[in-house]
């Protein structure tokens, strides 16, 4: 019943939830382990100004938000570690390609056709529901009914909304009716598939369902496509139709044959590019997680289909760990992963190569570095059904949530799909041509035609003729020659000339079998496409380091690796007394200078709310310049996480904090080398 | 007869070129003080990436260009630069804010109603012309034929386009006519102010010069308003008018509120953005200097109007010396510059205030960072007429390029426009408020009413009374309490109320002067915005260090100072000898360790090529590994400007490496310290 899903882009950030969570992993827990209060986290994120709804003293825009400062370094920090780990790591050629894009470009992709969501509108009030959205969210609330007339506990539903304007479920009243048992196992099986439907389909639901409008029970229209890019005209005269980009890609494909020369004709090689891209969803929810306007980063990473895909470095990464949600496991309605090494994992062909394999454990790496909890995340199969018809393998990395498991790293195998079809469409050769090691010797069955006998023979139709006896197959071509050999002519299929066949003498078509040496090998090369979406990276890890302290819930901490934290030195002066700022002042421009990011609060709030305030933010460091400072020079470092503090010189200080910041160092190094310190910072 | 061009925008990359070229400087030089052959220099540029126009294959879009490796790392390290040297110097805080922009918010700024360009249509062909380019290419083309006819050599103009679907011009033939001298003189001046002409202005001039469709002599509609932002729909339903911002200002001051609680109500600060922006550029030309996407990276620095917009760190700048181009020069027609401190020019009231003197300084300083010819940088204060009316002061980074004088930073004192309107349309308190450190103490006239007499007396006119008297000015109210107290009684006019006068007693009304003490202060503040056109100073930038070596004219140099260099170092074996090998990667593995961004080149080509692509590259530094390394470890280190070598242990060479790319030391630093080489490697 169902049928793929139109997904002709990069799977990062396409619409795909899974809505079946793990029950052993149902709640979201924060990273102390205890329940996660979400409303409590967003609203801090929000007071500490890590994003903002965008406009909202106009009132908002669903899907728009605006990152402040932390949040803004934060993502600065993420995009910084990205370009080293992958792009510098491995020589990336990165691009910067534009965000408007011609029409013509997203019709030879397949996007003006196929990038769209099902929407349903009502006729009378001129409302628009996300097809699918409506089904569930009726769905969920009858189920809901049924439970309660059941007299069931209710649990409250995991996937809420952050933006306040979100937050207004189309369903706003549960109905307490009882369902008959076959009908709560149907409507369970539809919310399990609900993401694999088609807009008939969709419509069959509502109609066999009787989904209305939840607000004024009025009919709705069938489902149809609601296209995702935003539109818009280039130029003056409004006639050059363009889109914003739904993904970085299709700009790396185009600039393939100039990346190739710059690269000095050498394969393989991969590109990289991050940037800003668009959707226009019908319905944003799930705060960052579903927006209309995003930040990608994506590697377009081109190889030889008949290298069997190997990669040179796969042998530093065959001992990665992945836990492996595999698409035989999901077929069967269970969620368990596996947990193997990708060596393993390539070997038994349940990842299909070694590139796509190579680039699911950096992307696992890169997801430990910048402190994503590794037990809250999987990798997951695609089910042929939610690939695009082209892709050879895909795979998502999931990272779990308080609103599920959320796709945030998509990694596929597009096959030579995009290069075709834009070297179709527009005639450039995006093609790869090498010189043959050994040139390839090629035995055929050649055909010769007498073409000055051709013209007076068939007149007209002589090219006719003779693009039907070139069109000929070797094996049409070995029959043949048998019969030219046997019979001095020979019978060809030729439609619109004379009866449909055309015979030909010996005086006119001779075929041979001979040797052709090829010396230049033509291709065009496939892709593998690590894609990824930065703002759900962002969010998911913000729940993951998000934790408050036994018996202090109402204060959150953010524990940010510091490589990644948004600051990473908080400087307190102990007191406003004068003698202290100006230690503070050089200090700061210190660290700055070494290319630490620091803040001084010398605010008269106590040293206590101090830090607590910067523990919200994620700083990492703390710095405590005190009485003793003024004698010696010596100050203190605050660990955020313990908040346990050592003593030492500026410059013992400052080393650690660099050590720290690099990542080359833990705060159970420092501790081994410096004393402990237990004054009286830390008291609130 | 020249009239404000509409202009509420930031003016970084505004529409404005200036047109006269400076005589001294008509002629663009190359670093090494050679003309500039741009051809040449772009097709190098394009050669190598460093930017390609978009969608070539699909035939080009006008006004959109992707920016290959090169490029994007040039861009990548400015935009570092510009981080380090305005974002973390300062503590700004540094904001990501979204590009789709609902209708209302600039419907409110301004941009809906004023930010256009004048266009005219040919209504037979259906043709667009910006109105000024028109008028501007055939009084341009008509002088042109005038001095043909008077048998006067012509110059190439200057303002050719590097697009080849822009280099068609739209006058295609030079009629070869003589113009009396008065016409002449009459074109001259027109196309010296042609920046300066509204709409009507510009249709005024069509009519008077006759002006045509240059190709099929037609008949042109008069000029019509453009507006330049590239609008779209936002939401299924179509209604929600979106544009994409057509610079990144309003998102920062529709966060102001939200800015200053998070910098604890301190006062002034600066908000930052870095982000993409749009334009619909009626007819984009000069290659990367007028586009329809680029990168701005912007402050808004928030300051007390009546703290005389002093700095606290104005002193660290008040030194730095900058070549001012003040209006009074350009109003008398003129381009000189006068060069002088910073201080001075704040101290005699060229520049308005402290805080936009030290932007200016600063803006300098950042430029002088990242290899601007000090020599081609001039600041030029805005006309009268070309400021937005609410403008206070506004001057302009200009930097001189073979396009003659580029506008590529602005850097405005805005006023509190902008906060105004926004705070004005949608109620938000955009405003700082201050507890008072003395209390202000207010002598006032005040007005007491005996609200219960009020009713029965005035019945359902009670309000509109009381309104009337409480509005009183303080000089009314002064008068009136005269009156009252000679004649106990007053009359009142109030519109509507009896026969529109009304007589009030002493026993309704009391008034005396009285003192109010005021605690609180509220204020909206005013805002100066440095407003950088990234992609104008990069290609700016390329200009500046674009030479060639004497007798090697074919090949290009681009001096990049190292930090901005796109890539730090190049490593070559000397052969393709195997002992090589393991030694390159190693150091290659090394350096990128530290965070040196570098390149392996092992292919065949001689050495000397392979440093020559290189040099095209910018690559600041070349190592070159020999027999003498697998010998001793040591290794030669190359400068591209100079193609000096020395010859050091990897430790030094990789320690003079980091200096020079942290911009510590210069090459000259490094040859003191190390023995020059001269091997054979520098051998073509």
């Amino acid at each position: 019943m169902a049928s793929p899903k139109p997904a002709p882009t990069s799977p990062s950030t396409s619409s795909h939830f899974i809505k079946k969570i793990d029950p052993a992993m149902a709640t979201a827990t924060t990273r102390s382990g205890k329940p996660l209060d979400r409303p409590v986290m967003e609203s801090m994120l929000r007071r500490r100004m890590f994003y903002t709804p965008a406009y909202e003293i106009y009132g908002g825009v669903s899907g728009l938000f605006d990152y402040g400062p932390p949040g803004c370094s934060l993502q600065a920090n993420i995009i910084d570690l990205w370009r080293k780990h992958f792009v510098l790591e491995e020589d990336m050629l990165e691009v910067d390609c534009s965000v408007l894009t011609p029409h013509e470009v997203f019709k030879t992709s397949g996007h003006v056709d196929k990038f769209a969501d099902w929407m349903c509108k009502d006729p009378k009030t001129g409302e628009i529901f996300r097809a699918d959205h409506l089904v569930e969210e009726v769905l969920e609330a009858r189920l809901k009914g049924d439970k309660e007339a059941r007299g069931q506990k209710i649990e409250e539903k995991e996937e809420e909304d952050c933006n306040k304007k979100n937050k207004k479920k189309k369903v706003k009243e549960i109905k307490v009716v009882k369902l008959d048992d076959a009908t709560v196992q149907e409507y369970e099986e539809v919310l399990a598939k609900i993401d694999n439907y088609d807009g008939p389909e969709l419509g069959m639901l509502i109609n066999k369902y009787g989904i209305k409008n939840p607000a004024t029970n009025g009919d709705l229209e069938p489902p149809i496509a609601f296209n995702l890019m935003f539109q818009t005209a280039i130029g003056p005269s409004g006639n050059l139709a363009g889109y914003l980009r739904p993904e970085t890609a299709q700009g790396q494909f185009l600039n393939f044959a100039k990346l190739l020369e710059f690269n000095q004709q050498a394969m393989p090689f991969a590109s990289a590019s991050i940037g800003k891209s668009y959707r226009n969803e019908i319905s944003p929810r799930s705060g960052l997680l579903r927006v209309r306007e995003f930040l990608m980063a994506e590697i377009e990473h081109f190889v030889d289909p008949e290298s069997g895909k190997k990669h040179s470095r796969f042998h530093e990464v065959k001992d990665v760990e992945l836990r492996l949600l595999n698409r035989e496991t999901q077929l069967s309605g269970r969620t368990e992963v596996e947990t193997m090494p990708i060596g393993k994992a390539v070997e038994i062909g349940l990842v299909d190569n070694e590139t796509l394999g190579y680039f699911l454990a950096r992307i696992k790496l890169f997801l430990e570095k910048i402190g994503v909890d590794q037990s809250k995340l999987r990798f997951r199969q695609h089910m042929a059904n939610e690939m695009a018809h082209y892709a050879a393998d895909c795979w998502d990395a999931e990272l779990l949530t308080s609103y599920g498991w959320i796709e945030c790293v998509g990694c596929a195998d597009r096959s030579a799909y995009d290069l075709s079809v834009h070297a179709k469409k527009t005639g450039a050769p995006l093609v790869v041509r090498q010189t043959r090691a050994e040139p390839l010797k090629i035995e055929e069955w050649q055909i010769d035609l007498d073409k000055k006998k051709f013209g007076p023979r068939f007149k007209k139709d002589g090219k006719t003729v003779e693009a039907a006896v070139l069109a000929l197959t070797q094996e049409q071509r070995e029959t043949f020659a048998g019969q030219l050999k046997a019979n001095g002519k020979i019978v060809v299929e030729v439609p619109g000339v004379a009866d449909g066949n055309v015979e030909l003498g010996s005086d006119l078509v001779t075929i041979e079998k001979r040797t052709r040496v090829e010396n230049t090998r033509e291709y065009i090369p496939n892709v593998i496409e690590p894609s990824f979406g930065i703002g759900r990276i962002l969010y998911s890890l913000m729940e993951h380091v998000y934790w408050t302290r036994e018996g202090d819930e109402a204060r959150g901490i953010l524990s940010f690796p510091p490589p990644v934290a948004p600051t990473k030195v908080l400087l307190v002066p102990l007191s406003t007394n004068p003698e202290f700022t100006p230690i503070v002042r050089r200090l700061s421009h210190y660290l700055r200078s070494v290319g630490i990011s620091n803040r001084v609060d010398d605010s008269s709030a106590s040293i206590g709310k101090r830090y607590a305030r910067n523990d919200e933010l994620g700083t990492a460091l703390g710095i405590t310049v005190d009485f003793q400072t003024v004698k010696d020079g010596s100050v203190t470092l605050r660990d955020r996480d313990t908040t346990k503090q050592v003593r030492g010189s500026e410059e013992q200080i400052v080393d650690a904090i660099k050590k720290l910041v690099d990542g080359q160092e833990t705060w159970a190094d420092v501790l081994k080398r410096l004393p402990e310190y237990e004054g009286q910072q830390n008291v609130d």
